[in-house]
Order: C-alpha cells, then structure tokens, then sequence
C-alpha cells in the first residue's frame, strides 16, 4: 500500500484501498507514475495541472462498469480521457481519483452503409473513423481542429468547421452506450433516425462532460462523400459586410459545408505561416458540398451576395491541392498564431451568439482587445455565430494571466448580454463555471437535481460544470 | 363546495379546496362542465376517454406558476392541452386533475429575421405561426398532418412529412420556456444557435409529454421560404424498389424536402377520395426546395435512381396548383382512409426502423395485415425510416379492437426486434407505455430517477410514458 499512498495527490478522495484493488485487476494497464498521472492531468489553457492518483486503461464495457464499482464504494473520482485536446480543464483532476484513458478502446464495431451510420468505441479518433470509412464512400463530417476521439467530441458537444451544415455531436450521435454511475449500462436509444419513446436521454449525455455517465460506444450519422467540394476565399472591406453576406446566404438556404471568418490580423498570421499572399482585411473561407452544377450554383450565389456587401475578389479554390492548401492553413492557424508572439502560449477561447449580434459581438471585442495592448486573432465558425479569440500569452507572467482572463470574462459578458452563450464548444470544464448561473439562472438548480439523481456520491468528472456543493 | 365536488371524477386525486380555490382565482377561466371535460379526456384512438376534473385557460406565464404552485400542495395532476391531436392518450386524465388548455396563449412574442427564429406561446398552431409568417419570407416547415400546437408539438417530439431535411422538433427548437413542477421558471438554452454550455435541457423537455415542465414560450428556427418548389410523384414494382430508391437518394445527399411513400391500398383509398388516377402500386410522393436549377436536378437524378430500380413514370406537379392537389391528397389520407369502410374508425400507429430493414418491416406488415383480413393502408415518412399504419376499425366491437391491438403489438415487436422504435413521432402517452422497457432496457430506470427529481410528487400529467409506481 506504501507504492499506492505516496502517489495519492494531497487534495485527493480516493481511497488507497480502491487504488490497490484497481491496480491488482489491472496490472499493467494501472499506471501510476509522475509523468503519466501529469500527462492526464494538463490542460492546454492556463489551469494548473492537478494529475489524477492513476490512469487505466479499460477495453471493455464489463471493465469500466468494474472500475465504477469499484470507485462508487470508496467515493473515488472517475474522470473519462480521450486525446487530452479539451480546452477547459474537463481533464483535470481536482480532487484526484482515476483518469480513464480509453486509447485501447478505438474499435469501429459496426458500419452500417445503407443506413448511413456506424457505432465505434469512444477512443477512435475523427481522422482514425474516416482512414477507416475511406472505401465506404461515407465520411464524419465534424471537425473541430484538433484530432479529437468520438467519446471526448460526444462529452462537450463538439462541432467545428462543418458543423453549419451537418449538425454538432448533439446532431450526429444518434445513441450511446453509457455506464452510468450506479454501475449499470443503459442504451440512450435505438438506432433509427428518430423516435418519440421516453426522455432523449441521448441529448442529456451528449455535452455532459462525463459528469453522468462514461461512454463505451457511440452511434454516428454518417454522409456519402459529396461528388463535388469546391472552396473559396473571399475578402470584405467591414467585418459587417462579411456577417451580412453570411445572413443572407443562411436566409437563402444556401446550405454552404464551411463558413469561416478569418479577421485581419489572423490572415496576416496564416500569411506568414502558410507562405500565402491574401489581402489582410476581414476574410471568409467557404466550401460548398453537392453536385457539380449546385456546388457551382451556391458559390456563384454567394458571390453574387458578397460583392453586394463589398466583398471581392472571390478567389476560387478549384484544385483539390489548391483547397487541401486553404484548409490546411486555416487548420493551422494554432500554429500560425505562435509566431505572433514566440515564446507565448495561446489562450483559446469561445463564445456563440445569434447572428445578428455576431457584428457588433466581433466589433466590440476587438476595440477591448486593442485598448488592452493585447494580440489576439480572432477566428470562427460564424455561420453559427461562434467564434474564437486566440490571447498570445506569456503564461510565466501572472500579472498578463490575469489581465487576459479579465479580457476573457469581458468576452463571455458580451456574448451573454446579447443572449449568446459563454462557449459554443469547447465546453465548461472548470474554466467557465462561473458563467452557469449567470448563463442559466434558475435552470442550474435543475442541472443540479439531475446530477444529483443520476450521481448521488459525485463520482464521475466531480467539481466540473455542475460542482454540487 | 358542493358544486365542486360533483365533478370530481371517481380515480381522481384532486383535492376539492384546490378546484374551489382554481375556481376563485381563474373565474370563468375555469371550466368544469361535463362536455368541456370530456372534450380534454378524449383521444382519437381507442383508449377510453378520462375527463379531467376541470379545464383551465391560464394567459401568462405567471399564471401556470400559480396553478402548479396550488396543484403541488394537494398533489393535483396537471395535464397540459394543445389542440387535442395526440394519438396515444397523452390527454387524458386517468387520476383527475386540471386540464391546462393555452388556447390563450397564441402570441407571437418576437420574429426574429436576421437570426431565423421566433418566440412563440405554446398554443399556437403551425398553420397559425406560418400565416403570421407570410409577409416575412420565413416559414416553419414541420408537418405532423394535424394542425397541432407548437406546444404538443414540442412535447411529443413531433415531426411529419418535411422531417427528412429539416429535423423533427429535437433540431428546431432552439430554446424553451418552462415551468417547472417545483414553481421554477426556466429558459432551458440562450438564443445562439449552438452551445456547449451545460446539460441540455431543451432536448430534456422536447418530447417529454408534460411530465417534467409544462412550457409557455418556445423558442424555433425558421427558414427562408425556398425559391422553388417542385414536386413529384414516382410509382415503384415493389415496395424494395422505392426503398432502395431512398436509400441511395439519402446517400447522394439529394436533401429533398419530402419523401412519401404510400402503399397500394393507401393510393387507392386517395385516388378514390381525391379524384385521382393514380396506378395502384407503392408510390412516392415527393418534394424538393431550392433554387430553379438545384430543385430541377434534384428531381432529375431522383429520377434516374427510381428507374434503375423500376421505378416509373415520374410524373412532375410543376405548376402550384397541381402540387397543392397532391399534397392535398396526401393530407387527407386521414379521410380517404375512412371511406375504405363507411363506419369504421381510424387507428393509427406508427412506428420507426432503420433504413435497411424498411421494406422488410413493411412487407412483413403487409402479411400480417392480410393474414388477419384487416383493412389498413400505410402511409409513412420513409426518408427516416417512419411508417404509420392506419387500421380501419369497429369500435363498437370490442372483439375487432383487440384483434387491431393485437396487431399493432405486433408491429411494434417486429420494429424493436429490428433496432427501431416503437413510436417515431405520436410518443408514448398511455398507449405505448408497456414497451418503455421493451425498447429501453436499464435506461428506463434513468428516465424514472430524472422524473422522480424534477416532480417528485408526480403532478405533471401523472400516469403517462414514465409511470411511478
């Protein structure tokens, strides 16, 4: 037991009992040491890292319904592990207890073509499913950066890029096979598209970061792969021109795959990390999904909509290469940002509002950001009205930490008084569980009373989202 | 108190001094004559109609609070009423109670364009929503046939014929408001399009039948109306050639509006109904939004994919007036179905499978249909996988009503037994409450334990879908 307690952190529940036991039924695939328990316990914002006492390494569902078991006894902490991407702390161990890492639980279980879906393990990630679905001619469509697993993506309800026409997690998850914390496996639904049976126990797991239950399998949509994907860049004189131009084509039903706005100085820093020449003013990046004639159609369209805003020249990517490029640099735009400020880290964070506040929510935020002496580009997926703002940051400099989490507050402020919503996806964690009351008002307490139903001892991911008192 | 009394239904659980102290309060708001009662316990099935004690007409949000706040006390039911279309006894009172009718609460609260959505009060209908509508270019396109509310629609996660491209309640609501059984009043999600911030509440409510909240706001998104719409009708060989059909259109991605297929008898019954001249074989009915061109060659390689596989002539309804008659027909299967047998009634069911097992579940349902000599033709929104079987019925005779039970037990099984669900848009109520754990498993002990802690003392519409023991 000596090996057990002198790993146990010092905020910690967990039993050393409980350890052990995990540790004998495991072996190997217990994990224990500094770096590890560090490794699950990082954050890739500025939240301390606070390690879990272990991380294990479950590959069945029978084996995580042991492990909840087993915790429940001893009111050990559990908290789920995909790919250790999540932006908020959701990873963090707070009060110590077992990370759950489900990288030897990446099976695709099913492809079910005719009816465009599948049902894989949680630890499979978006990029790990579609090299698998590549001679299906089927695709996930969501992509939100970062190669994410199902399980962490269906926890905070991820989207992305592509989520203006196919739908967040809350969309394309069309069931669950979860352990709950009384130990027991439900399914969250059947596999038809839809159903009126019973409470959408679905929706209630999905964006529940772990705190009601642990998934061991997801069921996707899937979508045939377009037969043709064409993309385009388009700059705007006014950041208003450009959310104009995105609310006609959205009243119009344009159905466009991508919309993403890319504000000046985050174009000048894809320039200059890309090695691309675009004018440096507010820019959309589009991608068009469909046949031939109605991906033509729908980018000749839209053109027509942005040249009526100001915008223009419309720059066609027509070459899969030439769009693998704009994409690619897009996706990179983590990278790009870095070389703003090197030896800064990146503060990322979110907000969505409705679209007709996007404007004025994009305006407002860069004049803080201005009077602030702050470098922070400003990306995002705006045909949902969600977007990022990156805070170059010296995270060795308290007094800049503190500085950016106030701007960082101002932002979710904004985003609430014009009915947004303090993350569009990344999701509460820790960081963001000041903002529930305020978000929610007495909905929260309903929150509560169904966390407290489904985990009376506070198991699984405690003192996230819903922190019960 | 006397006159109170005399009401009170023989299962009730209403407490006379609440009714009086209803009465005092709502005036002639608060009805308890004998029709007006069983007018609110009645259903369009079979089920025996079970009259509230009395019906009240709350006008503001205020106003329900207060009405829970009395109920709770005395553990009063509290069934909330729309327009009295729901097909599994949703409405009824099996313990008593107050039936809360929003026939007064219609409003429009807000339309808002650029964002393409509204507020509305729960007791508007779609039809009344889509008439206030008309001058803004928007529309809401679900269809359950019946011009229900936009309140029973939410909370039976309704859908209908336009579905399959534009989501079922689940996806169109974007937010809710609620009262709670406890008194609270909630907003279950801002106004962004997308979040990520806490459980998700609103898919919690939508399609809980009245049992968790009772709402009086909704929240919906709207779409531009499509600039052209064009409809077709497509007859098959077989009922496996418009199945495949469908499945290679969702996997084109074709995004059509509307994809209905009627079987032999259910064309008969609407060409003799609607003067039509149909060909008397599994048919399609279809419908595509868009521009000219996209709406064109949308119907055109629906086409080519009907005659690989038998199917045709495709008959196009160009001109508005032609689709009209069409959809017309499809709208009045409902008394189309009843002149297949003067005297009869309709019961309906429905059911949702996976694509794949469609033409399956369909045929089997077809010989069982003959093997018991019934006359019940189908009907259904095959793009999801949802079909309705409207069984022609003596409900007089209590012999033929078991026999149709039977039957649609049957039915059921066969669509469990193939991953679907036992109801894919008419929900539970009290008639398809013995397969909850059936389709559910484990999970419907989850459901039990979300409904004990949001209403513990079970006075939303008590004894419907989750019944506490």
């Amino acid at each position: 037991m000596a090996a057990i307690t002198e790993h146990i952190s010092d905020s910690s529940t967990a039993r050393p009992e409980t350890l052990l036991a995990l540790k004998e039924r495991f072996g190997n695939r217990y994990q224990d040491g500094k770096s590890i328990r560090q490794q699950h316990g990082h954050t890739t914002t500025w939240i301390t890292n606070q390690p879990p006492d272990a991380v294990i390494f479950p590959e069945s569902t029978e084996e995580v319904v042991q492990i909840v078991n087993l915790c429940r006894e001893s009111r050990t902490p559990i908290i789920p592990f995909g790919a250790g991407t999540s932006l908020e702390g959701h990873l963090n161990a707070p009060q110590g207890g077992v990370s759950l890492d489900f990288a030897n639980m990446k099976r695709v279980i099913a492809v079910n073509a005719e009816d465009l879906d599948c049902e894989v393990e949680p630890g499979i990630t978006r990029k790990e499913l579609n090299s698998y679905l590549r001679d299906t001619g089927l695709f996930f469509p969501l992509d939100p950066g970062a190669d994410a697993t199902i399980g962490g993506m269906a926890g905070t309800r991820a989207s992305g890029t592509m989520a203006v026409r196919y739908g967040t997690m809350r969309d394309l998850v069309l069931s669950a096979t979860a352990v709950m914390a009384d130990g027991s496996v439900i399914r969250t639904a059947r596999r038809a598209r839809k159903s009126s049976a019973g409470y959408d126990l679905t929706r209630l797991m999905i964006g529940s970061e772990g705190t009601l239950g642990i998934f061991t399998s997801l069921t996707l949509r899937l979508f045939g792969v377009p037969e043709t994907i064409l993309a385009a860049v388009c700059p705007f004189k006014t950041l208003e021109g450009a959310c104009n131009t995105i609310t006609a084509a959205m009243q119009m039903g344009l159905g466009l795959a991508r919309i993403e706005l890319l504000d000046e100085l985050q174009i000048s820093a894809v320039n200059n990390h890309s090695k691309l020449t675009l004018p440096e003013t507010p820019t959309l990046f589009l991608e068009c999904h469909g046949t031939q004639a109605a991906a033509e159609e729908q980018i000749d369209l839209f053109r027509e909509l942005a040249e009526s805003e100001g915008g223009g020249p419309f720059a066609w990517a027509k070459r899969q290469e030439d769009r693998n490029k704009l994409w690619q640099a897009r996706h990179d735009v983590h990278w790009a940002n870095l070389q703003l400020r090197p030896g800064a880290k990146v503060m990322a964070t979110d907000v969505c509002v409705p679209m007709s506040r996007l404007a004025k929510c994009i305006t407002e935020t860069h004049a803080d950001i201005q009077a602030n002496g702050l470098i922070a580009p400003i990306v995002g997926h705006v045909g949902d009205g969600n977007f990022h703002v990156c805070v170059l940051t010296d995270i060795d400099n308290k007094e800049e930490i503190s500085k950016v989490a106030a701007f960082s507050d101002r932002l979710t402020e904004r985003a609430l008084a014009m009915d947004g919503t303090c993350t569009g996806e990344h999701g509460i964690g820790t960081g963001k569980m000041k903002f529930m009351q305020q978000e929610h008002g007495p909905a929260v307490a309903i929150m509560y009373a169904l966390k407290t139903a489904l985990d009376p001892y506070n198991i699984l991911n405690p003192g996230k989202m819903i922190a019960l008192k």
